[in-house]
């Protein structure tokens, strides 16, 4: 049927949607949801239908396309175009399959991802396939099938010959920031570390947000397979390369309902892993409430599959357990934690003990591991890799080599100029962090949006304080982000149990 | 935050939503799909949030409002709102338990269902709602839980004293009109029977498609009391009383899955017989290739459900299993079915045989059941309703009461001027049906919308044709339709397999 064409001035930011008068939609015998085959010039889109229930929104005769298929066919308001009936995508049905509790082999796998990243299917679809995903699980083959899939639906970056190390943290653990100091440490041992890291989505800082304080994260790639080869590594943001894009696409869906399927999130990690072309990987799995793993059994049963995928990837997998029922660093927030990082790597005194130790005992391990030093001598490498400044030096080059200032000083590193110091309510012990609600503080403060915003630790576990001591400060941009956080403490307490002697 | 609205002209028909610029969603820290509360002059409404990207869809400071949340709040283009975060409905925290598996009580199950007729999920929600009952399936306890919960988060209509009986076919055989002939049987044997019926979904014709070619079937409730009382039933379309709305939106989301879960289906079905009071249930369930049950034994299995359910919700329910492997009667399509089932009723011999004998047959098991007439007394009494005129004059007082002409003549509703004539493409005997196919060619050919086409069979199974003998013919209003329905008979072939001897 030719139809002309209304501009709807409106992006889906995904899925390709046009809209059709109920009538007309009545007519061609289509329903909400079905595929609609739209043509001009040669050029197609298959697009999901939606109703105009008024002739105000869409008119009889009308078809409205939203921006994403303006684009693909290149038309504009006005335009006729050829409107047809079209075909589901075939994942569709094999997203009904796993519903129904079969398997899915590699190449059914394959095109569901390959659909998910190409905006091919409806939020139905989606949440179809996430809530098969988690309620029947997937086994091991599955999982690894899934995991190429979202490499091979991505970019895949290669660097040469030779060993690719690679870190990564499972998350939930405010200020845990050692990716920073851990990269240089490794990359000044002689490694090549190709670190691609993520933004935060629910904490107030990821690893590319602190970087980005002292130097741009995103790069092209023959820059970045220079700096390999020069300085060894970099550590970007993921985002501008397109690893493993499905993974966002999942999250979006997973997050409404608070899922976390086990064998998506495994395979959404290690396939971001593969898209960098690691040959080994060390694993931070944090234990405590609110972590990905509560217990350390849980942690083991974690470990125990990144080990198995890594297999079948070829990435040799070393995991390592770490208690994460508190914040780790004293900066929470990227300015604050960038602080931290610098600090730790220019052996300044100032700097957080914890954070130096936890990438100590990170760098010794995967040294050993990668069989740079012999067994038992890591730390001791590791150490010295700190004290000589190989590793802040390490750390120069990767900043100027992203086109940042090298001699970048922590003291001019400047948290927001609006401040509040939140203090004991009574004197005790410091028990316990709720991480999540300081986390929640930190982000209300404008975290990682302003990059100066964050909240700034004084006490951790154990330590005793007395009524009306410092405990953190809340660093904003503006008056009202701090506002926002202060009511945010008054709502979720302030984060931090005291227990009176 | 205090925001401009934008009117942005479009209906979801569904889910309020709003529609936030990516960077003040960032500021405010809410993500896409996550719940907004908007609040003016004491209003207020809660809505899911999609993100524009661009300034031109919606300003910064601006939020677009779709239709629903513009009428909730009488809010105007340019007026002022007050924008926060709003809470996600509890209903979302049922649903991941029925993810993870567990059991729902009434509570939750009412909570879910509730937020559905309400519109208050997302599809991501309802898919999510969908795909974990359909995979982890529900205990008869649930499936009664949500048969009350549908029930009563709609219409219940209530008839006075009395037993009240009911009739439902599954569905899933073109020309099964029955209802319209068992009805005004039953009613001219002193039952009372309020008959919701529905429209046709993905079948040529429903019952109230069909009975509106004889007078209308929107009527308002106490209409229909009065009706009760002085002819003793009607035949109405259901989706205009609003029972068990819940239904509908759910089956807008199995839909694109083609999944049919079997509690839900229960329910729905159920839910619908519990909303019009009915204290005696016949129902219909056909056997066959492309029926709900494909074999004996799966309709004995959905017989004992709905027996069972039945005597939870008191309704006392009796079932009847029959072939419904090839159509039944000779019109497919509203017109074609009125004429049929007229015919029948006025004991005209050209009315089809096939028909009669069923609704004989249903009539009779009603009656015995009901206990209207002594055990193997029914086929003569139901036989005897039809030939003293008494079924066809119940008829004519359902026909006016409803506002139509009871005096309508079957040879004066016409099928459409345009048709085409489908021969036999070889000698033999017809062996079977493709009741899918033959119902798609009915659709195209503009059925149910347009009343007067669809399909007129001269041959049933078991039939011996010659070469180019007519098989049936297609009517349509117009020449585009009746071209759609030639090609899909080019498509699928022509419905009607013909063994050479």
């Amino acid at each position: 049927m030719k139809m002309t064409v209304k501009d709807l001035d409106i992006s889906t930011g995904d899925v390709m949607v046009v809209v059709l008068n109920e009538r007309d939609a009545e007519r061609m015998d289509i329903h909400p949801m079905d595929r609609v085959l739209v043509s001009m010039n040669g050029r197609k889109a298959v697009a999901v239908l939606d109703i105009a229930e008024s002739e105000r929104a869409v008119p009889l005769g009308s078809i409205g396309l939203m921006e994403e298929v303006l684009d693909e066919l290149q038309a504009r308001d006005g335009d006729s175009v050829t409107v047809e009936h079209g075909e589901r995508p075939k994942s569709v049905g094999y997203i009904r399959k796993k519903l129904d509790g079969k398997q899915l082999n590699y190449d059914e796998m394959f095109a569901i991802v390959d659909d998910i990243v190409n905006s091919r299917l409806t939020d139905v679809e989606l949440a179809s396939y996430v809530a098969a995903n988690y309620t029947h699980g997937m086994n091991l083959r599955e999982v690894i099938d899934l995991t190429k899939a979202m490499t091979l639906t991505g970019n895949v970056l290669t660097w040469g010959q030779g060993p690719i190390a690679d870190v990564h943290g499972i998350g939930g653990v405010p200020g845990n920031r050692t990716t920073m100091v851990v990269v240089p440490m490794l990359i000044a041992a002689g490694l090549k570390l190709p670190k691609t890291a993520s933004r935060a989505i629910t904490s107030p800082a990821g690893t590319a947000d602190t970087m980005e304080v002292l130097c741009p994260v995103t790069l092209p790639v023959p820059k970045l397979k220079a700096m390999v080869q020069k300085v060894g590594g970099f550590i970007i943001w993921g985002g501008a390369v397109n690893l493993a894009p499905a993974d966002d696409r999942i999250i979006r869906v997973e997050h409404p309902l608070s899922i976390d399927a086990e064998g998506q999130m495994l395979a959404s990690i290690m396939a971001k892993k593969a898209s960098v072309s690691a040959t080994h990987l060390l694993m931070e799995i944090p234990l405590g409430p609110g972590c990905k793993a509560a217990t350390r059994a849980e942690g083991e049963h974690l470990a125990h599959h990144f080990t198995e995928i890594g297999e079948h990837l070829k990435i040799k997998v070393r995991n390592m357990l770490f208690d994460g029922s508190q914040p780790i660093g004293r900066g929470i927030g990227p300015v604050l934690e960038a602080q931290d990082c610098i600090r730790v790597l220019k052996n300044d005194p100032a700097g957080p003990q914890d954070l130096r130790n936890k990438s100590i005992r990170m760098t010794a391990t995967m040294l050993e591991f990668m069989g740079r030093c012999p067994k038992g001598a890591g730390l001791a490498r590791a150490t010295e890799l700190l004290k000589s400044g190989a590793a802040w030096k390490a750390m120069q080059g990767i900043i100027e080599g992203q086109g940042g200032d090298p001699n970048v000083n922590p003291d001019s590193l400047r948290p927001g100029p609006h401040a509040y110091t939140y203090r004991a309510p009574k004197a005790g012990i410091v028990t316990a962090f709720h991480n999540k609600s300081i986390a929640r503080i930190g982000r209300m403060a404008g975290a990682p949006r302003d990059k100066e915003a964050g909240v700034l630790l004084y006490r951790h576990r154990g330590d005793r304080v007395a009524k009306g001591e410092p405990l953190y400060t809340v660093y904003a941009k503006n008056k009202t982000d701090l506002g926002l956080a202060l009511e945010t403490i008054e709502r979720l307490g302030g984060g931090i149990d005291i227990k009176a002697r």
